[in-house]
């Protein structure tokens, strides 16, 4: 089992560790410490070398920071963790509303000046500068990891294996990624420090943590053609030759004095950049990382793998889902829910691992967007209820990420309805056409506006890029009224709108789908127009559309949509799992 | 007759004047001059006197610039006039594609060194900043307008009498603007160089240039609460005591002087304040014209006003739609459209001005967007043609804007499809309800999906702020990808979708719509949501619809608009236009 259950916060833990931090700080000479969530790679997920925030304060999320001061300290959360944090840190972490309050206005605050301590590796140059912006009148001081210090039982950097990525689902051999990227490349070198980046580059994953397949490493692409990686070596002896002749191996001590020798002009991302980095150079440009937009638009090779992928995920669904409407209200809980949806993966003999911890929501715990359950909030899911399970396998070939919100028994008028106009939101994505040149926060508003005629929406953004085998949530692209990146043939994206009554219920459909050229049509007068390929083909819950909601173009969709799901997935499921199928691809 | 249907552009005169204005630039020591096509206040209308691009060179567009070497001359005109440009110019003039090339850019390449002159009363900041960004190497000279000196008959700038609006229709004593703007004012004074800004602020208009009823003139509101006017004496004269005691006269030649003696922090807005004005000031403050959004969001009596113009121009054009069914094709021009139109609009002894001139394209004339019909261009509307007609009257309590296409005779389907693809997305945003904080790039998408669907699209915005008896384009809003200002109740917009097959026919349909405030409905979870009053009443052609093309919703919004234009307009004509009028508001 991937999935754990365990309520991880040790709130009665934090008073006493936050003492020991402050002697530290003290011993230091610094006034204020910065414990972020982040490691030096700025990843969604860090390893349990990296849980510094959790293990000071007990607070769990996949973002935020704490700000230790002599007297006061701030956790800092986004909206989706401001529940949470209060039931996971003890009095003397104060929440704190970010990022409506910067880390740079709450210290100006507090501490009128004096020196902020940060681990400069931690940090990356935009949030040092941001910062900076605010605290004219501190010093802002790199140091060493004040937490690393205290943590005397702190576990081991990870030393996952890395593992080549056969170059028939990568699609293109990283020699040719190497020279390509590099031809483009405006400066003498690049740095490279995105794990998810130097994994694409390279054609390399990894096990150094959970959900994403990557290796931790550093890397240094340049200009003529060459990238040199700084990795524990111990990881990568069984990739044998893999690298050939444009790689060089290093060890990561190597990679610091590595980036001082550089000469000439340097390209780092300030977004990612770890300070103790940006501080070696003196001649740089800054820049997107460079495989940002490259790793983004799939080949056809990875959107071949990610279509197996989701083919095969597809059937997994379609026997959990079977399996479900077999489940008496009242008689089972979200965590069987969990158990058996992870069980129906891994009898593909396929699963690397899921993709994210699975979203397990039965009647309100629906409403809370990033709900995981755990032993203790779990809930049994009773009769006449929503159930809504987000989830996602890592596969070789494809990382997929689907929700399904199904009901239980019988479902209610006003669940109906929301539960239509959010389809509705959904098959407008899956629907459009449009020109070339576009972002998502050009289209975000199609997902909505039918929820908007009712005086509903949700507070999430629309869709968010997904790798190739590689991690679940991936820029630079996103479906969002921030989404400022034009979208481009091959890039895949979540379509996931949806709906939350607090405390009642939550409806999200999510399918992927990925960009494509769409082919004129006669009479066409735009000369480039692209679409959305549908990755995902599992069953939407048709009990609860109400078909009078919809137009003849949606009902159209969701009923080709349907007989397409039956036609693709039937053939990879037998008995009461094919039967299921039938009956749930039923035309409306 | 405000409008005149002659060829204006006199391209024979451009050789002989652009050498006379050669050897002034050699008397002036400048190897570059620039005319553009803007005044002092930078409107899109200018007067007789301020035609010094179109005298030069023979372009009428209502934007773009000429720039002068000693042996080239660019004419800069945007999409709109491309075609225009080269029938206006004599070869001696070479049209440039701007903004695609920025004038910096063509001046970079055509001059790799030397002195640019520009009248610093014509370049805004922002515009001096653009080109100082692209010419390092050039010295950026101020000087006299080179034009004004070989302009033998120039025309005297315009001295047209001012005149107050009643309060009653601006529905808010000037005296009570300036306290509300001043108190507001971040700076100790702020620079006021737009008309319609001073007009409004001072609940004033004026006659200085055709279609937009201001004077032209300049403020300096202080923070005190005071208003200090700049204008000719000879054209307030009749206004009394209109202006009180918080406003203070002066003489347009006292403005530098009074610009210069300011002191403490001086506010401008770099978009728009020339470069004579700002180079007196050494304490700013850049912000955008304090009047601007103010203006923008129409009160109570304003949209009561508007409400009102709307049914006295929606009156005027069912009268001119009910003769234009009269006509038979190939019987009548463009020009006999514009004509009629605008007696109609006389009619009602209400007309001040027309607020734009006419758009009236027959068949192929229809896909000009920006098409001015001329004695020349002038064609007979033919049986079987789609008449495109865009126009708009000024009445004291509004400006209207609208256009409506129809056919004469019968369309083919094709045009039907486009047509109702077109009145599909202008239903969008009409039905549309959205969250407070959005802006127009968040909705034009809405208008365009139907006809992305089809390979089609339109090559504008979809909509323009308008003004209350003031500028037919006015900002800060746009509804368009450009459109950054989040829109707020009494924020009047046009909403125009169009389609346009070059060379076959054009196809817009035009309401006004004002936000509003939308009630909440039950259930309703989104905090404050706006919608759209709709302020046009006049019949969109159904000949042109495609039933089966609507959704229930578009067709229950299209019955009931007619439903109510009849019930409002039915009151206000008789006879054949009241016949015309029933039987256009047939439901579908």
């Amino acid at each position: 089992m991937f999935q754990s259950f365990e309520d991880s916060a040790t709130p009665q833990q934090g008073p006493a560790r936050l003492e020991a931090l402050r002697s530290e700080m003290t011993a230091a000479g610094v006034d204020a410490f910065l414990v972020p969530r982040a490691d030096a790679h700025q990843g969604e997920y860090v390893s349990a070398h990296d849980e510094r925030l959790s293990w000071l304060t007990g607070f769990t999320g996949s973002a935020g920071w704490c700000v230790a001061l002599a007297t006061r300290a701030g956790v800092f959360v986004d909206g989706r963790y401001r529940v949470q944090v209060r039931a996971q840190v003890a009095d003397v972490f104060e929440p704190v509303d970010w990022p409506e309050v910067s880390l740079g206005d709450w210290i100006a605050e507090a501490l009128p000046k004096g020196v902020v301590g940060f681990d400069p590796w931690l940090l990356s140059l935009d949030q040092q500068r941001a910062l900076a912006a605010k605290l004219g009148d501190h010093e802002l001081r790199s140091c060493d990891n004040l937490i690393d210090s205290i943590w005397s039982d702190q576990p081991a950097p990870p030393m996952g294996e890395a593992f080549a990525q056969p170059v028939e689902l990568a699609g293109e051999p990283h020699e040719a990624k190497i020279k390509r990227l590099a031809a483009d490349l405006k400066a003498d070198a690049a740095i490279i420090t995105l794990p998810d980046s130097i994994a694409w580059l390279l054609n390399i994953r990894g096990r150094d943590i959970a959900r994403n397949p990557v290796p931790h490493g550093f890397a240094i692409l340049h200009k003529k053609g060459r990238v040199s990686l700084f990795i524990a070596q111990d990881k990568v002896t069984s990739l044998g030759d893999h690298f050939g002749d444009l790689v060089d191996l290093n060890p990561v001590d190597a990679f610091l004095p590595a980036v001082q020798n550089l000469t000439g002009r340097v390209q780092i991302d300030p977004a990612t950049c770890p300070v103790i980095v940006a501080d070696l150079l003196s001649d740089t440009i800054e820049a997107q990382d460079p495989c940002l937009l490259p790793k983004a638009r799939k080949n056809d090779a990875e959107l071949s793998g990610s279509r197996a992928a989701h083919l095969r995920d597809a059937a997994a669904m379609v026997r959990f889902l079977s399996w479900l409407e077999t489940q008496t209200g009242g008689e089972f809980t979200e965590i069987d829910v969990v158990q058996r949806l992870e069980a129906e993966r891994r009898a593909t003999n396929a699963l690397r691992d899921i993709s994210f911890e699975t979203i397990s929501g039965a009647g309100p715990n629906g409403a809370i967007v990033h709900y995981r359950v755990t032993n203790t909030s779990n809930r049994t899911v009773e009769n006449n209820q929503l159930l809504l399970v987000d989830s996602g396998g890592q596969y070789v070939d494809g990382t997929t990420d689907i929700t399904r919100t199904v009901v239980v028994g019988t479902p209610t008028q006003e669940e109906r309805r929301a539960f239509t106009l959010v389809l509705k939101g959904m098959i407008a994505i899956s629907r459009l056409r449009f020109p070339t040149g576009l972002a998502g926060r050009d289209m975000d508003v199609l997902a909505r506006t039918a929820l908007w005629q009712d005086g509903l929406d949700y507070g999430h953004g629309t869709g968010h890029g997904v790798g190739a085998y590689l991690s679940v949530h991936e820029g630079p692209q996103r479906l969002a009224s921030t989404g400022t990146v034009p979208f481009e043939a091959g890039m895949i994206l979540s379509n996931e709108p949806g709906f939350y009554k607090e405390g009642a219920f939550g409806i999200r459909i999510e399918n992927l789908i990925a960009v494509q050229d769409a082919p004129a049509l006669p009479g066409q007068t735009v000369p480039h127009m692209l679409r959305f390929e549908t990755l995902t083909w599992v069953p939407i819950d048709t009990r609860l559309v109400n078909p009078t909601l919809l137009t003849e173009d949606e009902r159209d969709w969701l009923n080709s949509y349907h007989a397409e799901v039956e036609v693709r997935v039937s053939p990879l499921v037998e008995g009461a799992a094919k039967d299921w199928l039938s009956r749930a691809c039923r035309a409306i």
